[in-house]
């Protein structure tokens, strides 16, 4: 049986009520999420055991986390308490054509100052068959860096499968280091790559490219880039989005496997309740498709970009769905009808 | 002057604030609602005298239902406290491609457990015009089948209009009888009939079809062995939705009064704040159109479909519009203007 | 430096929660707006000093007003206090079909009933340079209307720059005149008129027209009329409005200079948060741009497009957006991408 | 039967969050209340017919009000839909020594304007056993205090029993006219007067007097004085208050029948939950007691200090109680147990 | 390391805002809770492994509860999924004089139809050190009775102590059977029984009694009888609950342990927030005392006494309270300071 | 005409709604305040002129502070805008036995980073009578105490009345000095101090003391000592407290002026609505008795003792009462009547 190990952040998350701007805001709804975490959720969601590893203070705070991490069926059993504050991540939710606003404050969070040692990650991957990092967490601090390449090294040696989605954050990364000093070394290890091509290219130290989604033939000679650099690849996709509006969005997806480019049909999504925490519902659909053996790779991409789609009607950053429900989509079942 | 007698069960509906899942309700909106009630509330606001008669439990849960009915200047003289629950129906709703959810617990409920007796159809239909049942309230159980049958040929031997809903729901039907047991009996009786034809030859036990609203001839066939089967049919009327998203439907209405066949123009409703409770916005902007004199048919129709468009705007199972609001969109008023 | 004077009402505002009808209403969201006002928030949020004043009742209420008008960084030393009551309106926020619905309960409201003197405009308006009335003060009542003439007479021997929005409603001018009895005095002095055309024309005592605002030629000639009548006029523009429903709008601009006529693109506004102030927005953008030294005419116009729309996707009365917000739409990012 | 008419003014009552002040709510609870809807409404929670006439907007604001009144079971069928208006009090709900805050907007109300013929007293009395009016009624205007008399005299005169509570309300009385010169003419006709004797003579005229409760002797001679001129006058009594604080209330009663001097018990109250209606609540049990056949003086008073007592713990206007949950207190039952 | 397993229903607890009487409630805080579901919270807080076993309907309602079970870190992975319903109940809550009220509605659940089979007692059992049952289980229904007892011998057969809360409810035991026909049965096997000795009394079969607990000599003869018939008892201990009003109460403890009889001081607890679950707290406290082997009986007592008086100042049926919380309070600390 | 001038640190206060957990909280109230910014607030309010100096991010969460000051009528042009975060505290209101809690979340704030010049303190206190800061600014950082000093080195060389509020929180002082390393070089310019005479003894760095504060003559001596090291201290005052429990404290004052030693009569407050602020409000009480030329000394700590009891009674940081509400008080008003 499967088990799938996340490693990241989880913030807190402050949110103003549906379309009120900053300065309108008398309270705040409270939630926690995370790119890793929620990937973790989706899974933990579709019935796949997942195990969630941080570092949280050791106050109400971060026991309000922990709470909500085990709410989800995820474990929490490895995570560290220690440190002096939770990231927190204010929200407000934008309408049409106006955009929704994030802004961090998210620096010297636990797990910004995790120390080497505090995490076992022998024991902390026993049993696991999958581990899963983004690349937010080498972005927020050298030591948070430091501890992801120790995660990851240690899954490589244990065989896990390692996926990692590449979340680039320009507004993090401050610590002076930038992404091509740190993640060549991390996405060595990676098995499979959630990202842009072009993301992944930077990443990776490359110049700059501009890829043409449409265009199969030159996308493979970029992928031929990618897979030279990161040599235990097996699958790379990536969520097509287009923006119409911050009320409607089109979602498509596009997966490689090394012999193959697979497509799934653009979907419209509209009213768009909350996108944030999309990428990570492809994700956690992807992994899912990946591990079930029931899927081909079509399946697979056509359930993560359902879960892409469905994530954009649910508040919060948790993609909360079944499987069940997901497939009715992935099947054609997008009217919306009550289910009664 | 007109006077509706509506016969059925009361719900409390426990709902999520919009959009969101169950599992982050963390309060549930109150209210109360349910097919014939809703079809009072309807005609109530259209300044036509109603009354409701149902079975409640005889403690405070019971008498908050009887608040909320004389609150919408409906008639509850004629209610028994009896039994030991209100049915509840929980409410999640949707948005885009995620589709409305309502789970029931509805079984045991004091409807359910009507007794004979307890209902004295002679005084309760005492100056009534008009006697409105739907086929929800003899799926539910035995007890209420025969009460429901027992209201209908009172109203019959006095000469009371009596219109129906079909209303069918898989979910319920669960003591042991099938439709083609019950309905045929009951349907007898009916002068107006809302539902899509094949529920109608379904419930009267006739085979399945699939009738195409676009082609008149053959639907005039289908309403041949309706009329054969309800000898007192005067007039039976369709809605006619096609479902683009949980957001977006598009509704229209058929009407056949047994020399012919009208239409309605189909009309885009979007967003859907609430489509609970929009077929009993139709079938009391219909019934409304056949009691007033002023209405010929196709009015009546327009009504009707203007009023179940109206009612996806607003939240709650009430279709809590003015004859004047709904008039003012057959009159082609969509635009959606400040009324200031 | 420029700095805005504004005169007229402010009303405290009573709406049910997003899409409840009034008869579902168990709180009134309070906030508080007022044309005339809802522009002077709009120039403090592009940075413009701007300053207010109205007479409110020396209440608690009074109060609560007198700190939303500190809140929003516009001046509030030459308030009066004085009177029985604010003015008060009740709003029900429509969707799709269904439009909004304001209750207005005015009537006797402080300003009504304000006396000269109360004010001293000499030193009101000290430092001004620019002053904006609409034409709600003078429909409110005589004193009103009076104490509008005095502002505007003083603010025109100042030399002060004097802009006003035309805001008919038919709802008021009930104490006994009409607008052409009122108005011309009034706009003799403006130098910057809002509204519609056929709107000026009839406020001005002329003969009916209805304005084709694709045909530039016709409405040179109708420019030509209100220049005549008033004399001091620069510039005149127009919101261009189709209202698709309440919840889709689509919204341009026209704009007339004495020596040509500019027009901004139509956009669309949809999903609809919020359209009362949108019209204000727009008069709080026109008067920017026209102060701003950087942005010709038709920036000015374009910037007035934007910021009218953005507010549609904004709860309340105030357009709560910055300069740079509103530069980003004019500069053709409407597609609401997550700013983080 | 008994069935109680009742007749005054209600108000929308627009309450901050408990304990807020004004300054700091972004919403108003909205409820309706009124004295003598008050009254009827716990008639109604006991049993008793009740009606009540008052005068409405013709809006969806005076619908609300009507809405309310038909949920709590008392009858609106009398009530006249004219005038502008609804009279609004604001409420701040104190805590300790922070008492609570009523500002009114309550003049030109619907009911202020009500003209002569509007009400016709002859069908509204029509099988009416009681008839009750509160001093607050001939307080707003000439009008109001006119339409009272008119009611009084016709209840007289149709053997109706008339109650009437002084309510005293300084802040009225500013139509040009002093209690003193209206309220002995409408008392003259009661037979039950509940408000302190020392208000009853400043009503009637008569010179200050500071009553003392304790001493039965020297009420004695006081009470002569208000029967002499209330020549109807059979029960007169005084709900007595002692204000710890704004959460802690101290509640006694004191009844006089012409032939003797009756007091209650003194029971303390805290937490005060909201204490507006108190009075209306003793009121309401007064009038029961002396409806209900089974209950003598003494058990009358007892059961009006039980119902004030329990109004302060519910907010909102009404005493929303049961005879049961009443009676359950005056049996000496104020342990607060839970009901399960 | 001990761990404890508690076996009983949890309910949807569906209660209105605090102090709103059903009537008024426009919405319901939606939360879960049970007797012996709130013992397992108290103790997984103060950091004993805890499992709670049940049977849940498998709908999204029956996941919302496990949901929560895993966010108070319970283990929920013995928990049956059948059935067609939770159990619910209403509650209000009062003040001062005003007591609270349950409303059950739960026939009919889950648990109640739990056949033998369902739930692997040998498995469930694994490793646990304690079993927690309560007498509400048995009054469920035959079904649970069954099933409780099956626990009950598998628990004793394994060697695990027995611990039980003897909590009569008539409004429960509706299905054929007293207490005095199931109880004593499953009382033979309990080590630790919470309870008032006229209960256990009563439940035994025993005739009535009042025990005098300020009489120590005289409640040792009673606790003779209770130990003749509870041949494994080790430790009965009895809240002692002294009701002021709603809001104000009284608490305090007392001990048996077969050679002697504690008591505990009695504390104040003014406000009362929510009395709710405060038994399940003191049971809570009582079994952890019992389990650390650092407390003494005495310290056991004023143990449980505090986290019963604790409970009362936190909403929902839960006490949210940690180890130290509950030991500064044993400790003398009720000041209620800012800790800060 | 005064003016007072505060410095210190505004936070963002994120507080569970009243008596809910931290564990429990979906949602947090956002408000503003600070020790500093609370007695600003407080001198508003009784009408005297106040700014606030501060430093916050330049961001749209430090916009959302800069409004909440102006809102209350603080001057807010001298605040600097830069830095990363606004300090963030987390707060759970208990009751009864369960004190309130406090999470800081405020290192690293706007003003721990302020930089020598950011503020010019020259033109800061232009027109300045009066500054205020307080102990917990030198407690933030280096750069804090350093700003601190320059601006009671200005406010002294230009004759500016300096008070200070000791305000110790043992919580802070974590950059490596200790409060008598840093406060009695500040302190020596204070001509008012707010405080305990033992915290006061502890930061000038004198040996640990317990004052008896009802033996006045020993207290004389401790003052003495104070006065030693204060060389401008005119008045020094306390506010003695008595913490019954979370919802029951007893207030008190004392001032000397170097001549003599006035104490205020000590006052019941329950309940406690919101004890935080109440020191901030003594402090704003004190201030404006001392500025107020008509308030002697003793009438000076009786306002001050009146103005903290009555912030117990207000939610939120600020005192939001006028002079009048506070003087009913000091008045001996203290039963909380309505006022209407």
């Amino acid at each position: 049986m499967s088990k799938v190990v996340a490693f990241g952040e989880i913030l807190m998350r402050l949110a103003t009520e549906r379309h009120l701007r900053f300065s309108q805001a008398n309270f705040f709804d409270v939630t926690y999420g995370g790119g890793e975490f929620n990937v973790a959720v989706s899974l933990a969601n579709y019935g796949v055991t997942s195990d969630f590893i941080t570092c949280l203070p050791n106050n109400d705070i971060g026991q309000c986390a922990i709470e909500k991490i085990r709410q989800r069926n995820v474990g929490a059993n490895h995570i560290v308490l220690d440190g002096k504050r939770i990231g927190i991540y204010f929200l407000e939710t934008g309408a049409g054509t106006r955009g929704s606003k994030v802004i961090y404050d998210r620096e010297d969070s636990a797990i910004a100052n995790i120390k080497e040692g505090q995490i076992n990650w022998d024991t902390a991957l026993k049993d696991a068959t999958h581990f899963h990092w983004s690349g937010v967490t080498p972005a927020i601090s050298q030591n948070a860096a430091a501890e992801c390449l120790r995660a990851v090294k240690t899954a490589h040696e244990k065989g896990i499968i390692i996926s990692s989605d590449l979340n680039y954050r320009s507004k993090l990364w401050k610590y002076g280091k930038d992404p091509k000093d740190i993640m060549p070394e991390l996405l060595k290890y990676s098995n499979i790559i959630l990202g842009d091509i072009d993301t992944a290219l930077f990443m990776l130290g490359k110049s700059k490219v501009t890829p043409n989604y449409e265009d199969l033939e030159s996308l493979s000679k970029l992928y031929d880039i990618i897979v030279e650099n990161c040599p235990n690849l097996d699958v790379m996709a990536t969520t097509l989005r287009y923006s119409v509006s911050a009320s409607h969005q089109k979602i498509g997806g596009i997966l490689y496997d090394k012999s193959k480019i697979l497509k799934a049909q653009t979907r419209d999504v509209t009213p768009v309740v909350d996108r944030v925490g999309s990428g990570d519902a492809f994700m956690g659909g992807l992994l899912y498709g990946l591990i079930n053996p029931e899927f081909d790779l079509q399946k697979t991409l056509n359930f993560a970009v359902a879960a892409c789609c469905l994530k954009h009607t649910i508040s919060g950053d948790f993609n909360l769905t079944t499987k069940e429900e997901v497939l009715q989509m992935v099947d054609g079942n997008t009217s919306g009808k009550v289910s009664r």
